[in-house]
């Protein structure tokens, strides 16, 4: 008998029939001999309709407040499907994140998890019962209800099987699995079997919205055996596996493609020490992400400075920036929004060499320009234009032969 | 200073506009110099709206599992209040029944209030805050969500007051108060500036849908001065209050017509002892409330037994007394449901005599035939052909002068 925490999102719960398809899934694993805890994220759109009527009343609600009303998404969603299971002849119960005790940091909309009660759960699973807990949400100490933020019931399902051990931890999505590419964009991109945390924690950074980097994190701290599967299908998806693990060790895992970013160039910048400090401390200050950074050599006194970061924050940003070009007295800033941002991630760069020389190579070939280039230890981006982002994914996937097992 | 609880109900905050205007009406309160506890309802439909889908999933949803579901109504209220109220310049706080410490029977879905704690809405008074509370709802020691049933958010909001000993509970709704007869029936009919509690628990039981009975109990046994004003406008309403408070004690104090009853009578029943129990008692298993019940004088060994009911108890009360029919050898069991029942109350009965007689008199003289009647120490009540009851009200209202006060 293993124990299993399933976690379904808004989409596999988005009306009364995807409930019940629910239900059926979640019995059917308890059928097998299985204890099984699931999470659920709210309704389809329920969480948007929340937010919309709490922005009809205040452009800025309160964190505190909205935690309240948002937070009643997902205990909607727990209730329907407890009764679900029970239409279908098993005994199960829902519960809050307070109710489970999941107790967090008082930072509402985004609260981090500091404790997780297992009793009560352990509980009610012995009494035979599916528990049924409503993700993305828990409670500070003081009694009130906070939510976690983004990818927030990816990571309470993560963090209750931590607490239970559970023996596997199941994220049902809308797709398969994790793929070597978007299949959308490279036409041969092939389902992983299995991935280390550490590349898909690279690859949920660089956007496969598949699973969320803070619920990989998490799985990897507490050794949490996950696996990515379709809440529409029975295929076997992909394990999130530790190092070690592995049984496939090649050099790259999959290809990324980031079309969301843009580039900006402030020019002519004096070569001073604290120049950067003062751009990037005046940017965080905004509480906007930067991703790359890369300063060119410096001619003359001065140097270039460019960095990507979301279209989005484009709007904010500029005020800031056209300040500090009047301040260094740098000549201009420059915005470039046709980028695209092309990865490759693999644990096996660790041990081979000549991997970045490869991608440039195959993608100089195709005749494809790279503007900026940044590395990790297990992942090589490169900035090039829009226009020619699915093209050179497809030559990476082809040059790297990630259509093969 | 005064600490008053206003309750608002669900068409007082049916829609996003409501609920700022609530907003309004709570600030004004506290600007005048008050400390201030607003109870609120689900948002107009809502929990009709969320009762629809638990049917979708179950014809037979858990309560357990349904208090957790329609229990979010009344969280989204308050939460949308409490921005509503900050974005008006006033600090406020939401808190779920749970949050106040509202604690309850077991009971799911018509739980009874065991306890209250007021510590966390005197902290969050003294903080200069205007507390928000979700009405209609509490919890167990054991954490378990609850809802207290029919009327519960009037519950709710005298429970408070008596807890935190406020110096006035005020019920907000869309009437003006309580009048002396339904202003739709009785055209001369006046809002009454005051009446006392047994009245308005006799009223609330003969179908004034003003304030539940459950509230005016409470009420009553706690000695929480309380009054029913209108949402829309700023009229004083009506206070309901200790007999020994009542300024004016007329003679009657309201008339009351309601056509939702049956009457139904078992033929030549034995006349044996235990028989009108056994009648009863399987009425009461099935939990069907029983009205009024009356038994004639018993014939050559035989009896009628007649009684009345809300007619939509029809259906599932019929088998119960076929059956009854055949054991008990009766006669037949006819079923009239074109009757309507008239009350007069009023506490004044009590040192007036006569009020019988000259209520039927009245009723006699407009050519109106009475079938039934059953009266209580402030009460009496007809059962006449349901075409006549408006006739009969007015008659009656005229006969005791009313509209006078």
């Amino acid at each position: 008998m293993a124990l299993i925490v399933q976690k379904y999102g808004g989409t596999s719960v988005g009306d009364i029939e995807k409930v019940i398809n629910v239900a059926k899934r979640v019995i059917e694993t308890k059928r097998k001999g299985n204890k099984v805890v699931v999470v659920v994220s709210a309704m389809g759109k329920t969480t948007d309709h929340l937010i919309a009527m709490a922005k009809q009343v205040s452009k800025n609600p309160s964190d505190r407040e909205l935690d309240m009303l948002v937070s009643t998404g997902e205990q909607i969603s727990v209730s329907l499907l407890a009764m679900a299971i029970h239409e279908l002849g098993e005994g199960a119960i829902s519960l809050t994140g307070g109710q489970v005790g999941i107790f967090t940091d008082t930072v509402h909309t985004k609260a981090r998890i500091l404790e997780i009660k297992a009793d009560k759960m352990l509980e009610e699973l012995n009494n035979n019962k599916i528990v049924v807990v409503a993700g993305f949400q828990g409670i500070t100490i003081k009694n009130e209800i906070t939510t976690l933020g983004r990818g927030g019931s990816d990571t309470t399902a993560v963090a209750l099987a931590a607490a239970l051990k559970a023996d596997l931890c199941e994220i049902y999505t809308d797709v398969d699995g994790v793929y070597t590419a978007d299949p959308r964009i490279v036409k041969n991109a092939r389902k992983l079997n299995e991935i280390t945390h550490e590349e898909m924690l690279e690859l949920a950074s660089l956007g496969a919205k598949v699973l969320h980097a803070r619920s990989v994190e998490f799985a990897n701290k507490y050794s949490v055996p996950l696996c990515v599967r379709s809440s529409y299908n029975t295929s076997e998806g992909t394990y999130i596996v530790k190092e070690m693990d592995v049984m496939e060790e090649p050099v790259i895992r999959g290809v990324t493609v980031d079309t969301s970013e843009a580039k900006l160039t402030l020019l002519r910048v004096p070569d001073q020490p604290g120049v950067a400090a003062r751009l990037f401390n005046k940017v965080a200050q905004k509480n906007i992400n930067i991703d790359m950074i890369i300063q060119n050599v410096s001619e003359h006194g001065h140097t270039d400075i460019s960095f990507t970061l979301n279209r989005n924050d484009i709007s904010r940003i500029k005020p800031l920036l056209d300040e500090l070009v009047s301040e260094l007295e740098a000549s201009e800033v420059t915005i470039d929004e046709s980028i695209g941002k092309l990865s490759v991630v693999g644990i096996g760069m660790r041990s081979h060499c000549g991997v970045a020389a490869r991608m440039f190579s195959a993608l100089a070939k195709a005749n494809i320009n790279i503007s900026m280039i940044s590395t990790s230890e297990i992942k090589i981006s490169c900035v090039i234009a829009e226009k020619d982002a699915s093209k050179a994914a497809q030559v990476l996937h082809d040059e790297f032969e990630l259509d093969k097992e």
